[in-house]
């Protein structure tokens, strides 16, 4: 057992084959970029197959390998669980699976998992019933939980070699030119898909819309392409937009957002040509159309928007409040309208997004980013995997990435939900280390990081009423009490990776 | 001293090194893509540069490396020449250059080489004094020239391990996302740059026109970007439009369009959904003008042209006569305007193009190909580099990569060329093998591959004179006599690669 920068105890055996944390940019260094075998593909032979078990067979899938898929469909993807079902059919055993992240309509896998098809896991998060069955520790080895930068990275220098990604594609020619605008169930950005097409040693599109060579605009190139397979339906275009949010009337949301909006526009970072990221959530959506109203009446746009797209976005993009939206992935039907439609708006993969290890991500060039927690704690941690109770629910997404990279990352959360603490002395799990996060935003005021000295400074005269985080954390525990500790188990059942390949932090089975 | 399967003499060294042309599609075997180290860009680093000269000191460019550069400026490209200028005054030597292609405003390379800055080139081919400087003898080790699928080929597979790629872009941020339609000196598809940019060690953008963060499109994106430098230009834009070709009033050439047109309008590749690539030459783009009016009249629409684009192609684009361009270079402002403003006019990359070994080149997908020489023999070979007295003086282009993997092929060239025949026994240096030129095409009729007996009995009825190649050459000397024998000497100056790596021929000194 060793203790991390954080002081988290990180298992001997994890702590040897991952190193632990050790910093945010500790570990950033030249590697060698990982390379794929290239079978080439002569004039006349055809890449179009007639099932996927067809194509399970010509990549020579078998007992041991990784495989890798895309979350871009949300909770409306049928294509893990049509391959999955497929490769256990097939009496295909011990694979290791590594998808962007894991939804609820996922829930088959449990049953993969305890039939021993499925024996690894990463992603960037799993919800309900897989979270919990993971939880238990129906598994052997634990999950790996990536951020979004961090699958980026892991992929390119090698660290998940994906033996053979099957990607679900809105729009596919048979040579595999595919788009995620135009289709059946478009779900806009393949930006997480477009990674695995890069680096996978064999690459199989599954599409239920394939249209005359050559389908353009092209997200993921034929010269990423092994097979393209046609089927009835990729996903359900309802679940691709289910959860996402609609403008809040909750007044404790809407408090938060207002207080988000004056700490971002009231900052040094607000002028002509900022940029800024938002979250999906009630609050983080309204904290958009607060702040519009103020760069509308100082006469400020922004030159770029980032990050998962939202119609909020998009509504700021067509009034000229923004001028470009970079999107590796969108939350609604809207966003992905607009980005087929408008110039403007653009397509990146994760790599561009958020990888550390890259030759420049995006968010290197964000001043503002808006993100959620389930716990903040007196070091500023932040937990968004675990709930309360132990259990992982939650995702890391781009959440590490985008908070140590821009200028000024705010965490908006309630200080209490329910009868839970949000503000805690310790997070259950750590995802974000404290050190980047630079204020925290609650229906009640905020703290800002005593790291940020030159924030404390800017505002002094803000008027949003400010706390240190040990008054927040206070602040909550008496309105719900102490939170109960959870007892947990000797199982480690998740790692949670930092994005730069380190262990920041472990989750036990409860 | 070893012969390949045309017969060609290939020196024992170079047939070791680089093994002997073996036929088309035998060297197309599985392969270790190649891979660069990468070194991160943490937050707040900055790429952009003061000068040519501080990049290239950031690079550690040092005596014995490879650089790179893209050709799309064609006759006005500044940058080849600025970035060879300085590294000669740094005083670095023994540089090889592996630029997609060499143009005559770089004459200035001469001295370079002479001082011994520049020791080693691969390009697609070289013009007047640059090629008849490597023709006397100039070099020490001969000059590799590679077709355009070949050096994507090369790149990917690592056997150009390209150091450093100094990228002229039309415009750039400052953390390196690039396009060629938006800036002063316009060129277009940066198809030929953007594999540099993927593969290439360290990366120097060389730009003109910084513009704000993100610009978008992206051709090449700041992933693949090390450092931005601004210059004051980068180029001529009438310099990048040079030589191009207006249609022809020359009889001779009309008459040669008419029987391609002909040849392809009545072949059983002609149905709706054709595709088709022209060349820039005069009799090329009369071609287009006649297969527009059968199109037209026959109601027949093409789903894509592909290639070097021309306004020729981007008219038929805008008429609906083709339903998508896609576009690895553009020879013309209009078809680089077309790129910006269409969406129907695609960039692709020189590996998405023409590789031999990736996925799946656009050109496999390709019906039909118009493409020009400068001497056919009666094997059907092409030769497009070497003049009549052989001298270099020309470019393997993507000559042989869609000769190779189009389904149909017409070479098409008057018989004689003022006192010189063009159809002749053996061509001087081989580029294209026989084996993939289907029809060659001329004023006074055509001559089908006797290989190719289902184009014989297709064509049985055509109103097109048909001879064999052996006839066609008999009446060239007919008209000119019998050409003089080239004096060569006995150094290889240029080794002529076939697209798959080895070695179709070579070109000794005169």
């Amino acid at each position: 057992m060793g203790q991390n920068k954080l002081g988290r105890d990180i298992p001997q055996e994890f702590a040897e084959q991952y190193g632990v944390f050790g910093g945010e940019f500790e570990e950033i260094k030249t590697y060698q970029e990982h390379s794929r075998q290239i079978n080439p593909v002569k004039p006349r032979d055809t890449k179009l197959l007639g099932s996927i078990k067809e194509a399970i067979e010509k990549t020579g899938l078998k007992d041991g390998m990784t495989i890798s898929f895309h979350h871009h469909f949300r909770e409306g993807d049928f294509v893990m669980n049509m391959v999955m079902d497929t490769i256990a059919e097939m009496g295909i055993k011990n694979i290791s699976i590594a998808p962007s992240s894991i939804a609820n309509v996922h829930e088959p896998l449990i049953g993969h998992i305890k039939n021993g098809v499925v024996t690894n896991i990463t992603s960037s998060g799993l919800r309900d019933k897989v979270g919990a069955a993971i939880s238990e520790g129906i598994m052997e080895n634990p999950v790996v939980i990536r951020s979004h930068g961090g699958r980026a990275r892991a992929i390119a220098r090698g660290d998940i070699k994906i033996d053979v990604a099957f990607l679900g594609a809105p729009s596919s020619d048979a040579y595999g030119n595919v788009n995620g605008t135009v289709g059946k169930a478009t779900c806009g950005s393949l930006g997480y898909a477009m990674i695995d097409a890069k680096y996978a040693e064999q690459v199989v599109i599954i599409t239920d819309y394939l249209v005359d060579y050559p389908n353009t605009p092209i997200s993921i190139p034929q010269t990423d392409v092994d097979y393209v397979v046609e089927v009835d339906a990729i996903g359900d275009p309802d679940g691709i937009a289910k959860g996402a949010t609609r403008f809040t009337k909750n007044p404790k949301e809407l408090l938060i957002a207002e207080y988000a909006s004056k700490v971002i526009t009231k900052s040094p970072y607000f002028k002509e040509g900022f940029s800024f990221q938002t979250g999906t959530g009630g609050a983080s959506l309204a904290v958009s159309r607060f702040m519009r109203e103020t760069m509308i009446k100082e006469n400020i746009t922004a030159d770029f928007a980032l990050g998962g797209i939202t119609n909020a976005m998009v509504e700021l993009l067509e009034e000229g409040l923004v001028k470009k939206i970079i999107d590796v992935q969108d939350f609604d039907h809207p966003s992905g309208i607009s980005l087929g439609n408008s110039e403007n708006h653009y397509e990146i993969d994760a790599n561009f997004y958020a990888s550390p290890l890259s030759k420049g991500a995006a968010i290197n060039q964000l001043d503002v980013a808006i993100l959620s927690a389930l716990e903040i704690d007196t070091d500023f941690n932040v937990n968004v995997i675990t709930g309360s109770d132990g259990v992982i629910r939650g995702a890391s997404g781009g959440h590490s990435d985008t908070s140590a990279a821009c200028k000024m990352s705010l965490i908006i959360s309630p200080l209490v939900r329910g009868r839970i603490p949000t503000i805690v002395e310790a997070v259950n799990t750590v995802v974000t280390p404290g050190s980047s996060v630079d204020v925290v935003v609650t229906e009640i005021g905020i703290a800002i990081n005593p790291a940020r000295q030159d924030l404390i400074e800017a505002f002094k005269n803000l008027d949003v009423p400010q706390y240190t985080i040990e008054e927040l954390q206070e602040k909550a525990y008496a309105i719900v009490g102490v939170p109960d500790k959870i007892e947990y188990g000797e199982k480690t059942v998740a790692l949670i990776e930092y994005r730069d390949g380190t262990i920041i932090d472990v989750v036990k089975n409860v």
